[in-house]
């Protein structure tokens, strides 16, 4: 296993890093010409502030009012915290919010990293009631919901969570409707629990937004703590790592200012003001266009290699996403995918990698999903880690 | 109050900011140019690694490697963590190591951002005993260290702190006698205790190096684990924001890097990329010799103009540094000069601010001292400044 592991031909549809060709080495080339001029001012390269940037914050609140009717582009900016990615975001909302021995609701499937930080705090997930599909059980969910009201783990419920748009893993983007009802069940069985929003993906659609407001936007999570929380890095440039989240909350987002304070007292200034810089010269809006049509392109490669090689013919379920990084495999029922099977050290071996899906469920994890990622590898490799995937698949039919 | 801090003609000597004029800009639109020319490979604009890109840590390996004998450049560079400045490092060593309650042994005075973040974490800092001037009372630390042990704190105490090169506040540096008494000292009373040496501003001295080895190459702190942590940001760019530490015990740097991995799985790559590239084309040398002909023309600025101006004859005491930021005073016994004493609120009404110094104590802080940066301001508003406070401290003589 490990030196197959070691193998240089071994193609990875595990990591879920972005294109290296269309990464905008000139537009930040650009930008940093432009930031470091002779006789302008090098602000950028002092230290900012521990919010964030206020024309970044401003831009960032502004393209968010775009999106959604209803919102106020200054109230946004002022609620808006900029962090080391979205990843320190999500690691301040839950350091604040949680204690060991906590429990966070989450969605099901759920971004893995999450579950791990939420492990490294000691906090425990507890999946919402999902359809097979994905999709929230919206006639399970109140009895649910109203149970766990009654039971000893109530007052250890802190906050929900769940990624609403291209998700990682899943590639599902929750619709207005269940956003609603999920509010509207919340609410009415007596939960007034802080939610997190992950939008990671919201931006990197392939030919249309997905038509589905935030929570921010929506009334029926008016009364709720929010904090919608997304980033620039998947959509520009990951080795900058500027993520944001908004959080209409004062006391929680005081309490990650505070604490942000101490992690690091404001993310680099400079990498903020470079992808500030991309938002207010349109380079931003331009990389976004070309990386939309080469994730549908890598997507469309991926996904047409599965079925011509005959996959769905195996037994295997999957959808064509409309936006994100990822195809989510479900695998015939008792055919094991998970880190220590049979088959996913086949496929080491067949010289393809994945992410056994066991890692993506907070509880009652099922072991026959997979999680493909068509972000890196050219069209032609990710062709060739298809076939080799659906080899290993015909083999264990 | 409020009015008078509005005042646009309000001198700082309070921010710990650096000095705007001489930030590289040149270097760095240099740097970013060849890491993002055509052709060359944009890896410094995609994800990087969690503990921090190799070269990079390489090349600090080789610098530290260089400045004190013992020392083995490759070991240090495996040894090493990159991180957002060195304030994530503290962060991380204290979050992977205390527990609320728990207690870290501190020097007098401290770095108060660090006892601040301390008590974010529910953390006592508990004073070492120090001489009036600064230095550790060696007299009295044996059987101070003893009683600790035998006292019921003696479990609660998780680590020893201090900063031991041109500190931020006092401007002093350790001596390396001092540094290895105090290693001696813990081992014969048994503390067998982890310990972080903050180097932040040990390239920041105006003319010779301080010749002191740190603890990871004095045999007298062989058997602790040792954390000695220092920034890139304070003497290249703030704006970047990249810190690193090394971490002689593996146990405690593996905890830290998985929670780095929750925090943010690795710092800003690009800004860790520009750093390299100064380090390696020569430009990051060619910075520092630059910056420190210019803190030293800055500190003599202030200095002086307190001199001139008569301070010292109203009773009030300091020390020229030899590196730094930070001037350290001493104000006449009985004259108050805390966060809210009538003295510090005639300096913001005479225009001019300064860092309390109590502040920067774990305990029993004494109401005397404070704080003067000449980082920020040009020569001849430091000149200024210096005029202001004076003029204050003849009124409250």
């Amino acid at each position: 296993m490990t030196s197959a592991l070691e193998n240089p031909a071994l193609l990875s549809l595990a990591a879920g890093f972005t294109d290296n060709g269309s990464l905008p080495a000139e537009e930040v080339r650009h930008g940093v010409a432009n930031l470091t001029a002779q006789g302008a001012d090098p602000e950028a390269l002092q230290y900012g502030l521990n919010q964030g940037r206020l024309e970044l914050r401003r831009m960032l609140g502004a393209r968010l009012a775009a999106q959604e009717q209803g919102l106020d582009a200054e109230t946004l900016s002022a609620q808006m915290l900029v962090t080391n990615g979205s990843q320190q975001a999500l690691y301040l909302a839950i350091q604040v919010l949680c204690n060991p021995g906590d429990i966070v609701l989450v969605d099901r499937p759920s971004y893995f990293v999450f579950l791990e930080m939420l492990n490294g705090l000691g906090v425990r997930p507890v999946s919402l009631p999902t359809a097979s599909d994905g999709a929230l059980d919206l006639v399970a969910l109140r009895p649910w919901l109203r149970r766990l009201r009654g039971s000893p783990d109530a007052a250890r419920v802190k906050a929900l969570y769940f990624v609403s748009y291209f998700s990682n893993p899943s590639g599902r983007s929750m619709s207005e409707s269940e956003k609603i009802a999920l509010g509207d069940s919340l609410r009415s069985e007596g939960w007034h629990l802080p939610v997190l929003e992950d939008a990671a993906y919201r931006e990197l659609y392939y030919q249309a937004p997905w038509p589905a407001r935030s929570v921010l936007a929506l009334d029926a999570w008016d009364q709720f703590p929010r904090f919608y929380l997304s980033t620039l890095t998947k959509s520009f440039a990951t080795g900058l790592k500027v993520g944001f989240g908004v959080c209409t909350d004062a006391g929680w987002r005081d309490r990650m200012l505070h604490v942000k304070g101490h992690h690091d007292f404001g993310t680099s200034n400079f990498a903020q003001a470079v992808v500030e810089h991309a938002l207010r010269d349109g380079s931003f809006v331009r990389q976004l266009t070309r990386v939309r049509a080469l994730y549908l392109k890598k997507m469309r490669a991926l996904h047409e290699t599965l079925l011509n090689e005959g996959l769905a013919s195996l037994g295997w379920r999957w959808r064509a996403p409309s936006g994100g990084l990822y195809l989510w495999l479900e695998a015939p029922g008792g055919l094991d995918t998970g880190m220590d099977s049979a088959f996913c050290r086949a496929c080491v071996e067949g010289g393809v990698l994945f992410v056994p899906g066991d890692l993506c469920f907070g509880d009652d994890a099922p072991r026959n999903f997979l999680r493909l990622s068509f972000g890196v590898l050219r069209v032609d490799d990710l062709r060739e880690a298809g076939r080799r995937f659906v080899a290993v698949a015909r083999r264990f039919r």
